[in-house]
């Protein structure tokens, strides 16, 4: 038995994280959760689930909930930080939305347990901190998003990735695929939450139409499985059932494929290295239609150069890039900016921004509030 | 340096086999061959890779030869026995074709070598037999045609093939994919050699438009990686991307793509575990079109259920159908039977033959002359 410690459990991820541990009762048991302020959705977790421990990052919620229990409800970095580090705790799933998935990324990565990162950003911003010291701590991190939990799975059996030609990350495209950049500049917040394939948050809808998401996923396949960008690639794939590919030297492909259902690589990474028997939807080669391929458009979709663009600069730009399209995403869906505003306002910050060879943790958290005070003063 | 010993040089997957070796140099050596009676064709392989061995099946071109080097010369069982054998031969490519596979199979299985197993009849014929004296004699096989070698590759780190659902076998559907049953009476052996993806030799150009091929390759499966026969699968894929698929209990499928080149499968088990550079052709994701799938259907290729019914059997019937399609295939390559003649003619020795639960290698050569008299009594 293995006990899970869910960080960010009332959102999406968090969602199939819950649905795959009631799924798997007699390997898996919930030993804690944490969440931000989404007090409804955990009253239907505690009920189904009922953690030992439950840590609150929102102040007012933990105090409106604490009363009734000390031993279970926690709050505050210092308990944030003893939760990550209980000897009952087994396996960490880092799902905590956003750059505050950085911070329990952070001290999850020293812990010398199995982590499961769901949260790209924190791999994005902090990935050179953060592998380094999962390495250093022989923390066994394995990417629950279905691209690089596909590349993980292609890899894995492989001698080194010395013999790898090149990491294909497959995109959908997303829900404007076909749309020319006079249109892309018209899109709605409805148009753009559309997503064909996937059914996720608006955070990543949104990084999904604008493909902001593959320019993410890039830079993480780079520090994930250190990969140099130029043998990163991308492939526009508008079904998803090829996940990801992994092409060698001697022109051997391996893939990843299923349907999008992110219950498959969770499951998989809490039970690795098993592929343990589930009743959930499964592909149908006769009935998924063909599987087609085209180029992505790095006009219309500029997001993806910016990435690329980063990996050259590294240091801060990862960071820098990361934190504005937090921002600019977030105007987007307020309807304060154009679709076609996150990109152009986000190489602005990538370019502009007070470049760092070396962040530390400090330099990566003061960087946000330079961002933030540039792109509401633009 | 690894010293190579190709059995079976002159035919199609000796050539593949061969140009391989030559573009690895600094890591195989061509230290010995094999071959029937195809001197002209020795004669170029002499000329380019000179072996320090050379083992000649038929007796009268041996003995055309050996007067010229009576070292480099073999004829007869005890010296081909020697040479397999011989402790500066590292690694064995059995791809003499047909059924005399079987004898060179069985006596590189007891070498405790890695081998390489192009000759599927001898797996189909003698699997139990071979398996058997491969795991006790520590022999590591690794199948190369490209399904096997595939379904290899997807499996290579996994746990346990306790974890697999299915192994799914692509079948690009041969010639006749879209033939009706009155079609496929009349088809001429032009037709019938025509295959749309892969250039091979006669014999298994005929295996594919009948899809006993693909009936081989599932009793294949069956031996190789010791799978029941319901989870063996056939899934129609005419493009030959898609070279065959491992589909996991929790709904993960893995994959192995490429362009349809023996080299690619054949380098990767001459120099496994590594996928070492190359410079032949590559998949080209946006030339290749679209990857589609359809439903085998048994109606029109009744090859591949007799090789299901072989796997009920068990016992000396895989040797029998295997036998009886060896003759039925050269008689319409004679025109001397119908195409549809293949399937039919082959389910009666299937059904008919003197069945032996555990046959020795004794029974399978005995039977060879019962299906031999059978079919021409027929």
């Amino acid at each position: 038995m293995k006990n899970v410690l869910l960080l960010g459990a009332t959102g999406s991820i968090g969602k199939s994280v819950l649905s795959v541990i009631s799924q798997n009762k007699e390997s898996l048991n919930l030993i804690g959760i944490s969440f931000n302020k989404n007090v409804s959705r955990y009253q239907e977790i505690l009920e189904k689930h009922s953690p030992d421990y439950v840590y609150i990052e929102d102040h007012d919620s933990f105090k409106s909930l604490c009363s009734k229990d000390k031993e279970r409800y926690l709050n505050g970095d210092e308990e944030l930080e003893r939760l990550i580090n209980r000897d009952d705790v087994d396996i960490i799933v880092c799902a905590t939305s956003g750059f505050a998935g950085l911070k329990t990324a952070y001290i999850a990565s020293k812990t010398g347990k199995k982590i499961l990162l769901a949260n790209k950003e924190s791999i994005v911003a902090g990935g050179d901190l953060i592998l380094s010291l999962a390495k250093a701590n022989n923390t066994k991190i394995i990417p629950i998003d279905s691209e690089h939990n596909a590349i993980f799975q292609c890899l894995s059996g492989e001698k080194s990735t010395e013999d790898v030609k090149s990491i294909t990350i497959t995109a959908s495209g997303g829900p404007f695929i076909n749309a020319s950049i006079q249109e892309l500049q018209h899109v709605t917040v409805e148009d753009a939450l559309n997503h064909p394939n996937w059914k996720m948050g608006k955070k990543i809808s949104i990084d999904s139409a604008t493909m902001m998401n593959k320019g993410l996923e890039v830079i993480e396949a780079f520090w994930l499985f250190k990969m140099n960008p130029s043998k990163i690639e991308i492939i526009v794939h508008p079904q998803s059932i090829i996940h990801s590919m992994v092409q060698f030297k001697d022109g051997s492909i391996k893939a990843q494929l299923g349907v999008p259902d992110m219950k498959i690589p969770i499951q998989y990474a809490l039970t690795y290295p098993r592929h343990l028997s589930s009743n959930w939807e499964r592909l149908d080669f006769f009935k998924c239609g063909d599987l087609t391929f085209q180029e992505p458009d790095f006009e219309r979709f500029p997001s993806i150069s910016l990435a690329f663009r980063a990996l050259d600069l590294l240091g801060t730009a990862g960071t820098a890039l990361n934190l504005a399209n937090d921002i600019t995403v977030g105007l987007f869906l307020n309807e304060q900016i154009l679709f076609t505003d996150i990109p152009r306002i986000n190489e602005v910050i990538l370019e502009e921004h007070p470049w760092i060879e070396n962040p530390t943790l400090e330099d990566i958290t003061n960087l946000e509030e330079w961002v933030k005070e540039k792109i509401y003063n633009l």
